[in-house]
């Protein structure tokens, strides 16, 4: 049984991966200090080290949870996946993913690693949910996927930057059936 | 008929594009000074107002050359274009491109309108290519281009991350089947 204790212990940590993901959004990873995470949680610096090691075992944490966010989205079989992408692209954090990849890039980054393996991880989980008959002849998952992850990322960076020029949910349907359609039209289903 | 002081203001002009690119590239656009880009491109710092204005001349100079080197590969038809399109994101310049879109999408960012401008020219540029039968039943040419262009952005952001993981070659294959695999399959001429 969770005690008070326990509790306090798992609100402490969501406060502080809710503070630095909005801090690493805002200004990145090399610029946001411990200081600065626990001022916008609302807790002591000291006790950061205590859940996290150091600031890289928090970004994983952050990563962890944001990557979480999306795949949920997919694994929930009710609701429409893409859908539940281009929602999530539309968060305030998301915007994340993108300060951090300019970082990922740099020459020697330290978190070039961290940022490769929640690539690697979407890939992973968005991969399963590519129906069988989608992959064109010819074609590998393996590279499908990265195209089906790239989509996202790239759907996610134009409507950032001029979000009245890309509508979000006509790109999700054309996402649909352009993986549904493919092989609708192989089996012969068509429309 | 161009003069030897024409040429030499051309080439000027080409030499500070190229130094500008790479030092945005390295270290983004806020921090580059006219100083930096001067002492790079081996030219003279008073230069840079009379060629290009002010330092977003200089970003739009930047912009469009980086822009007419994408769409120089679609409109060129003995070649092909995705082969193009993927062998310009292995160029080290073109992580030029994620730098800036973290820039860009900063709160008040004066780049922002200049990086949308960019995204709206590889939409225009590459969306003229897309076949005619290759959209979805029901998908718009908006969607698909927004998708298309989508997956060459976020398909160059997976390389950057981790090379090693991403097959550049498949994956353009990827996307030239998909496009020209579903307008043939719709047309019957099913391999």
């Amino acid at each position: 049984m969770a005690t008070r204790r326990d509790e306090r212990t798992q609100e402490s940590r969501r406060l502080l991966v809710a503070a630095a993901a909005e801090l690493f959004a805002e200004q990145g990873y090399r610029r946001t200090s411990f200081i600065d995470i626990a001022e916008r949680a609302g807790i002591s610096r000291g006790s950061i080290p205590w859940h996290f090691g150091n600031k890289l075992g928090l970004l994983e944490a952050v990563l962890d949870d944001r990557l979480r966010a999306v795949l949920d989205g997919f694994d929930r079989p009710s609701d429409d996946p893409f859908d539940r992408v281009m929602g999530f692209v539309r968060l305030p954090v998301a915007r994340l993913f993108i300060t951090l990849l300019a970082e990922a890039v740099e020459a020697d980054s330290p978190i070039r690693e961290h940022y490769a393996r929640l690539h690697a991880a979407l890939r992973d989980g968005l991969g399963r949910h590519i129906p069988e008959g989608a992959l064109p002849p010819g074609v590998g998952a393996e590279a499908f996927t990265v195209l089906l992850v790239g989509a996202v990322i790239g759907v996610h960076a134009q409507w950032r930057v001029a979000p009245e020029a890309v509508d979000l949910e006509a790109v999700g349907g054309a996402l649909r059936a352009l993986l549904l359609g493919a092989s609708a039209l192989r089996d012969g289903d068509q429309p």
